[in-house]
């Protein structure tokens, strides 16, 4: 049996939309037309592929697919661009999983130094980086750091080092609340901030700290920007990546509850087992930005 | 009928926590209490109240029980703290959804800005502008920053001024895309940094310029700091608030598509019509802070 390449690219713009309209859009078709090639492509392989859901979400029985699309446009394109011997051609889609503090600190840099002639597109996703690794395995991104060390099936996993967190808090707030000591009550007592209901370093500092399972009061404040900017108003503490907490520390604005205290995250670049210059060029410029700023 | 108050704010807290363990866990009970507890809520309501996903959401019948219990315990705890004289008491969770560039600019400090007595915890979500309003409408949160003016059912809506976000990129991406102007053909051509697909501001400001649907190459960059990050490291120009983009134009980091050219969001605080002093606290702090920030 073989697949129509059509129908592949079809199906993987639907779950990257998020509907089928969304795809007609992006690939200059009409909604039938979209509509048409999904139930062809299910016909073909004798399973439903696509969740018709808010938004599309591929099935089990169809990441296998998303994956396999992906793979076949990268190779496509770089195929056709090696045919025309590197000169112009059209944009390629890099579909990557950043965990969010790396998002906010050291990737982009990465990214910017990619060479420009190889016309990439980035499409970024977010997520908590024990959780990084989900959007590899469901085939919608090609490439991903991650806490994860164990290779996803089909990926190759390199090491990036490790980010390094220090637990602060605002001057004013480590006064009102850690006066008599960073003890486990004050600690079970002080309220604390974390980015969503994925992020459990917080959580992961205090077992190592108290060897208790604490139940503080939570402030959810999803995202980089406003979780450092909460921690430094007082509402709480929280864990910061070094690379932005030493600034805040040297000038008083953050005060560490363990002075030097370190919580790492050993962090991964895992990508498609695939021949391509595009993953060679994106794991290069990951690992020099990697070296620099992780340890 | 009434409904059992316990059954209520554990329907909440599994729709909150995403699974019916971390509901357990948070409200300190088993998991088969959990189970026991949206059963008979379930038979009580004569409607499946939760869809059993990952994550666990309210189903459509369940949306108007999931806003009565959030609106019973903002009563209750607020009843119980009269009673106490204001003295102590329990920490009060406050869920509201703000779109991505107020979070990252002005509204941290308007949350700071509430009355620490109020004993708040923030649960702060985070979406477009243009579907912040939707969690409002599920019940989730009890108030919300948007851009729609015409109030969800239940609630208010008042006017907190404009965002007003420039067209911009870094020189360098500006002489290799632009340097014969910036024209429609040029604007067809030039990669552009968007949030995510629910992101339709750079494609607001490309119809306004151009009167044409224009269909550029586009990198997807998902966190405010990454976004701002992406456009000066030169790869692609994006709307940026002018409460960021003012500096960076000041020290040329950053050059203007169109120089002066605005794109004004209004924004609205809508919330629950509901007599309670934490909702009073809230919306004089957010309508102080937006009054500066906000046009």
């Amino acid at each position: 049996m073989s697949l129509d390449s059509a129908q592949l690219e079809t199906f993987a713009a639907v779950v990257r939309e998020g509907s089928f309209d969304a795809a007609a859009r992006v690939l200059n078709v009409t909604p039938s037309a979209v509509s048409q090639r999904i139930k062809a492509l299910e016909q073909a392989a004798g399973q439903v592929l696509v969740r018709r859901s808010k938004p599309c979400q591929a099935t089990e029985a169809g990441e296998p697919l998303l994956r396999l699309a992906g793979q076949i446009a990268l190779l496509e394109r770089e195929a056709l661009a090696t045919a025309r011997g590197g000169r112009g051609g059209d944009w390629t889609r890099a579909a990557i999983v950043v965990n969010a503090d790396s998002l906010a600190t050291w990737f982009m840099p990465a990214l910017a130094a990619v060479p420009a002639e190889l016309r990439l597109l980035f499409d970024i996703y977010t997520d908590d980086q024990e959780h990084t690794a989900e959007l590899l395995r469901s085939g919608a991104v090609m490439a991903a750091v991650t806490a994860q060390n164990v290779p996803v099936q089909g990926c190759r996993s390199q090491r990036l080092g490790a980010m390094r967190y220090r637990a602060v808090a605002a001057p004013a707030m480590f006064g009102t609340w850690f006066a008599d000591g960073v003890t486990p009550a004050a600690l079970a007592d002080a309220p604390m901030v974390v980015l969503n209901r994925k992020d459990r370093l917080q959580h992961r500092f205090l077992r190592t700290l108290t060897r208790r399972d604490l139940d503080p009061p939570i402030h959810y404040v999803p995202s980089v920007t406003a979780f450092d900017e909460a921690i430094r108003l007082g509402l709480g503490w929280g864990m910061v990546p070094d690379l932005v907490a030493d600034a805040d520390l040297a000038e008083d604005r953050y005060r560490e509850l363990v002075p030097g205290g370190l919580l790492n995250v050993p962090l991964y670049w895992q990508h498609w087992r695939l021949e391509s210059a595009v993953l060679t060029a994106l794991t290069t410029a990951v690992q020099a930005a990697a070296a620099t700023a992780l340890r």
